[in-house]
């Protein structure tokens, strides 16, 4: 049975509950770490936020996301580069396990992912010189190819891989069973990742895939062989947080205590 | 200009139109292929659609698809393996140039998918010597990943070309613009493929994704890099039909004339 003590609940998860009874609950369900949005910790306060968390003994396993690498114009890049690394401090004021950078994907009018690729590896660089600085991992996250086009022109695992190898040190990989569960690469690409995963995200992938809107479904309703996943993250020495993290039309919809319980229940089962 | 002489449509493009009107109207318009399915051609009959496309001077570019390799108990895989060699003589008396093999997802109950790609392989494996001996070549074709679970645990050019390099002579590529436009190495599989390309099929990813039920759009709607990905497909030796198949709810409603005027259209201006 996996041990609660690595278990983190994203706050997308239970929704209808505001960051700070979402800290208060997860906290009484035995949780001990919780994946927070710039927007609502900004809407309680970054300080308030890391002083609820400390009090209730939750640790920040992330901060999601980045602003995403979609600026052109020079006067739209700088204000998107001033945006990261006043992210990167309030991660550093949480003391989040990572700030989670999600590529972004197409500028309007680009057809094709080549220039969106280059602006995610020359942006990336240009935030790292600060985020090493203040000691905060950028955690990449592969997203499913069916959001290259809008979301993340990062797709694969490999990507992922290659930008750490290009980029060097302080930057890290999130490992989303959902997002990466399909690639034919992925044990192999796991075992490239050795030492640098940063995050590790549950949920499911449903079928029929596209009803629920996102797809998303809590784990062991879907197809994913999740505990295979884990275990490959696992051999990559990856000891951090397992966050679940469960966008839903569904589940969104229900008492949060109840989502947290069932949460913990299918953690200790499929996970 | 793309020579009209290497355009061909396929029949789901434009479904007003049964099967030998779409033959007949295909060729007035000076379009010299078409995309078919097995269900359309045992209505209208082997023997006469082979004869109505002859009449009209029209190429079956496709005959899609088999049927999918997702049957696990004895009975069902033999019933199987009987209606895919049944398959290959109909394309073999079509005179097609391939039978698409679309992989198949999961079988009821699995998880991951290590068992469906061991049975895709499998059964490919099986099915080549009958089409070796009717000189046609299967065709397997990469899916979108988003497909994995339902439709192809075959979702990148990758795996493709290592089927290839397993099965050997008979089997070759089909590379749909929509199924593997986001892959990132696709220009490095592209090369791999070289003389392996027995089909090239063509529409558009639309953003925002998914208004539109299948996401699919008539070239030059939506943001994939056509021109680059013909001419990688062009560089490994490629010299067939460019088949347009867009299976659209907003396309087949319209009249066939003018959908496949647009087509003709589109094909010269983007593709």
């Amino acid at each position: 049975m996996p041990d609660l003590e690595r278990l983190s609940i994203n706050h997308i998860t239970t929704p209808r509950w505001a960051l700070p009874d979402a800290i208060a609950g997860y906290a009484k369900a035995g949780i001990r770490g919780i994946g927070v949005w710039p927007a609502d910790v900004e809407r309680y306060g970054v300080a308030a936020t890391r002083r609820a968390m400390d009090q209730h003994g939750l640790v920040a396993t992330s901060l999601c996301c980045g602003s995403m690498f979609v600026a052109t114009a020079k006067a739209d890049v700088a204000r998107q580069r001033e945006r990261n690394r006043a992210l990167v401090d309030q991660a550093a004021a949480l003391g989040a396990r990572s700030l989670i950078c999600v590529s972004g994907g197409l500028a309007p009018g680009e057809k094709g992912l080549a220039a969106a690729r280059g602006r995610t590896r020359d942006e990336l660089a240009e935030l790292l010189a600060h985020a090493r600085a203040a000691g905060v991992p950028i955690g990449i996250e592969p997203i499913h190819p069916m959001k290259a086009a809008e979301v993340s022109s990062l797709t694969t695992l490999a990507q992922a891989n290659d930008l750490c190898d290009a980029l060097g040190e302080g930057i890290g990989i999130v490992v989303d069973v959902f997002h990466v569960w399909w690639d034919p690469t992925l044990p192999r690409e796991l075992e490239r990742s050795m030492g640098r995963i940063v995050g590790f995200h549950l949920c499911d992938w449903l079928v029929p895939f596209g009803e629920n809107v996102s797809g998303r479904g809590m784990m062991g309703d879907g197809i994913v062989d999740i505990a295979e996943i884990r275990a490959g993250v696992e051999r990559a020495r990856y000891r951090g947080f397992c966050e679940i993290e469960l966008p839903s039309p569904v589940w969104q919809l229900r008492d949060p205590a109840d989502v947290v319980r069932t949460c913990i229940e299918r953690y200790r089962r499929y996970c």
